[in-house]
């Protein structure tokens, strides 16, 4: 069994991995860390966790918490904060999977320009492998230190990554205009995400500005620089799809993220302009021979994906429409941003890790109705 | 493995059967009949199971559907149109569950009274278990044919029993006060159960006079008729609880349904008088009596109930609260429709039958935030 | 015109008052008080005044605030706060309509018991005339200080004040189950406030022990003490009523409020035993009795009420049904909390005070869909 | 008083007209008709009228129905069925303002490519005037008939309109990512429409491929041929905004609808690119030459705006931001589908074409909490 613990356990995404992590076959749950609630037990906090295994569970101070009794530990806390953690954790040499956004850029001044928050570990940064599953395998099974991408940003490269393989995508042009479930924004106490502020309206903010347009970009970029692939994005994936990134490009990315009155899920509608005259069939064996083998990609070129297909499970699902009469492309992506967009990622990322099938304890099916 | 099959597998109550038997790791789900959408396959109608075991199914007519190749076939069909095809399934030996209303009542004029419609299987009726897993498992492990409660039903009668045994209840004052979530209502299209019509807004609806007052009426006194439990409501429960009946009541309910704008859930208040004081104490030590070893059943005297706890589970939560300065007591009971209140409980009835741990595939924690 | 000004400005039913007497055509918006938002401009706070008359408004610091100016006062701010204020302001001899529970009682011991807070000015809660429009007009129309019922309050007792005047009501044994929309419990910062903590769910809270059990019995009772009517709840009305108090009976009230996932509204259905048997039409003619010439109540005996019918609107749509079979009437009872549950019937209440036409400035229609 | 009827007078738009006529200080509301509830009474179909000056109204069929008792007749229907019956009430010399797309294209051919209908009067839908009513006023005051913009359109133009003007803005590249409220899609029995399919999810349709991508495409494009404006775009305007039309440009649009869980609302959020720099102050100023004194158009360059803000109004708010990092702008537009979005523009062209102030009857502010 795997020993596993879990720093920031009663935020959202806390909550979400300690309910992937009880039900998971291999997996013991250590300790659950909560500041801010140490000394409740966890059903005091949550009553959904009642009947299960953790049902007593208390929740401990980081203080009280030792590292050598983990195989692995999760961190699911908020930016700025978790760097400090995660750093003297991974000094004790045990392997972290951190869900906030503080690992996921080896050039740290980019953080900063972004966050407004000075990185103090920029060479750990650097050592800290990108965890989108999909694209990253054979990095993600060697890390001692995964960096867990968002909800936007997962939902965003999924749909994104195959194209810039294609030669035919102006790379330069992208524009996302996401939509995002209120939990998204976690549990803090802010007046814009009282029910009342944000039931039956929506909203967009930081247009253009939204510090995830970074992220994306970056990540697509550093796709594009192929040297960069042999060291982290996997070799094995170079190979496979006989990467050319043809036109020496440079990604620019257009990030709007809005709040919309569902609980979960995130939905990015993704446009870019192409080059030359493509086709669906085109497009479709692109998506194809990325995503034909994914266990939790369902490629839907022939339907439109919608929130309740995907919410209570891992799966994304993607579609796309080319646009003849203006030559663009529309991609629609779908995930639950508490699962694909975080505590699921991280438990794939941890089956990955654990060299177990990447399915386990992430099998449930969307709950519908 | 247990070879199961669902006739109506495209409602609401159907899919959920569906998503919990492609999970369970002891069935082999073998037909899914619907006549409405014979001849598609189950992802063109319910994308979300994509990816999953029942991925390839497609849906069948009920003219195709072989019994034989089955050790139980569920029924999640509208009332009425139930007894007709349970009736010549039943005569072909096969074990049934059957989700509808129609043998829900050994007492097939009652059924009549309140459903306005004949019953042609009266033997058949007084055959039928009545399904409601925590009060009748001896019963269910020998049945042949299981009348499934519903989800207003199952709230309902798991708050009010263990007040059967209670001398001090006055079962002649039952108000229960239900509150439905819309996915209850089913998927027929009806102006009421638009989105625009049913959100952000409430309303009750046949107060007083909806048939499931019947239902829990009849379920109760079945109880009270003490005799009655040596047949069906088992020996075994009568033994455990030293039940005694004691005033020779009638129980009446006044029952009444409200549709609130939520997808799953029910949620019952229900207010009952006392003939003498009690207390917590009291009232905790007689619902414990009944449900301190049952896996579903969350009694939380010390907490009260609500939706989000129970939503994507199979758990039932109970509270209640007496009320000195009026002597009464309020009861507080929160269960999803779609699980306990109909697919959930079906199962579990199925995992009793079939001599399996009550909460084989039924162990998800509710899905929150 | 009247001058009127608002204290309390910038909680939800303070620019719920503002959205009313901006657009009130006898009435002159004079200052908006808001200490946590003083200086600010109140579009700035609140953006769907920009284009209304008060878009170019300020808020201010109380202590910026002079008497002298206003006709009347509308204090809308916390219980507790209000008191101290009401009672400065009151000395200076203005009008004031209160919206807070600081001034129901006249019993304010009965207030510190319910609302756990000292009262220092039990005399001038003597002088409060109880500001239930409809049932109060000749008090109100004199009144120096109204104070104004509550959502919950207001729905409960338009429903049961007609079965005061009715022999066969058994007044000891009312249950009221009422329902509320989120926005009643304002905008202050608590986790279970939040959309992702209430949305798709549903819960009790306080049952049988909230705080306006006892100002609902406390006003019942009040009703029952004949001789009080003389004094304050209106005479016109016992010689219109032919007023027994037949039965010397005292009300109790079983009060369990709920948080429902709507914005506007309370919902309350309401639950009593009659002594003898009675009838739709007995009923009916009781009702139409208190409510014919009523403008703003719409007394529906052959349907049912529904929230979106009256949410953005000052109207209480009343239902009930006579249920033979237990000898019970169960009243149903809809209104928007933000208006005649609070800033509309204020403003109802100001227009009698001011002898305008009672529907002056609050004549829209329920906005749906 | 100006005599109105609607025709279509049962579905959401027909009754948020009623809604609006029946508090207009000029109009007095004559006949509705509504075929398929012909001989019903208006509150036993829509109960918020209950206590408003139509509670009494019948509804009628069409047959019935008298042209020349009116001054001006709405209709409120389906595309393809409103074209035939506005042509035979045109014939009988009655102002016409109709809310269906059948006469907002002078072209008829692209009507029918796009709706897949025959247009069977090309020159009546000749001289029907666009109701755009801020764009369009000298044409509006003079027409017979009017075709009203729908709900997608006004948001888009509103927000668009304004850069035709700009020699700055690539109009090749415009990219409309709109969401709209559930109301938009009427109240027609589709599964999608349930509440339980549309609750608590989103999704996009028919992305790209939108029939209202042409009206929007096809009104730019009418704007930009300068000649146009002389007939019908008003002269007055070209004068104001010394309109060039510079780059002799053709406006190409990309539009994708989503339907998300609000009751109310069109938001839409619009990407040009520019072919130059520009700046925040440049763009503000272009903005404000269009709408500073517009009534309804509230221009935000400072916040953003949000449903809330508008829904149960007739105001827009126009957000905008300059990324320089792309140069490219992002519009963001905020309506009420019911009202700008529909009703409440048609009264506002009707106070248009009468010489009435063109708020009369429209002053509500947005409904909120």
């Amino acid at each position: 069994m795997i020993k596993a613990s879990i720093i920031g356990a009663t935020g959202y995404v806390g909550i979400e991995l300690i309910r992937l992590l009880q039900k998971h076959p291999r997996v013991e749950l250590n300790e659950l860390v909560s500041n801010s609630r140490a000394g409740s037990k966890l059903i005091d906090v949550y009553p959904q966790f009642r009947g299960s295994q953790v049902a007593d569970y208390y929740l401990k101070d980081l203080s009280e918490f030792e590292v050598k009794d983990n195989d692995i530990i999760f961190t699911a806390l908020p930016h700025g904060v978790s760097q400090n953690i995660v750093a003297e954790l991974f000094d004790q040499g045990v392997k972290i999977i951190d869900l906030s956004g503080d690992f996921r850029y080896h050039d740290t001044d980019l953080y900063t320009e972004w966050y407004g928050i000075e990185h103090n570990f920029s060479e750990l940064a650097c050592k800290a492998v990108y965890g989108l599953s999909e694209f990253n395998r054979s990095a993600i099974k060697k890390a001692s230190l995964v960096a867990n991408p968002g909800c936007y940003v997962t939902a965003s490269l999924l749909a994104l990554l195959p194209l810039v393989n294609f030669s035919k995508a102006d790379l330069s042009s992208i524009i996302i205009d996401a939509k995002s479930g209120v939990s998204g924004a976690g549990k803090s106490l802010k007046q814009d995400l009282l029910f009342t502020e944000s039931y039956n309206t929506m909203k967009a903010y930081s247009p253009g500005t939204h510090r995830h347009s970074s992220e994306i970009e970056y990540i697509l970029n550093r796709f594009l620089e192929q040297s960069y692939f042999q060291s982290e994005f996997g070799s094995e994936f170079l190979a496979l799809h006989n990467f050319n990134s043809a036109n020496n490009q440079k990604a620019t990315v257009l990030f709007t993220p809005h709040l919309v009155p569902v609980k979960r899920g995130i939905f990015a509608t993704i446009y870019l302009k192409l080059n030359a005259e493509s086709s669906k069939e085109e497009l479709t064996e692109l998506y194809n021979s990325f995503y034909e083998t994914e266990k939790f990609i369902q490629l839907i070129p022939d339907s439109l994906p919608e929130l309740k297909y995907v919410a209570g499970s891992n799966y994304v699902q993607l579609g796309f429409r080319y646009n003849k009469r203006t030559d663009q492309v529309i991609i629609l992506s779908a995930l639950d941003n508490m699962l694909k967009g975080a505590a699921g990622q991280a438990v794939q990322n941890m089956n990955i890790m654990f060299n177990l099938a990447e399915e386990t304890g992430l099998e449930a099916t969307a709950l519908f109705p």
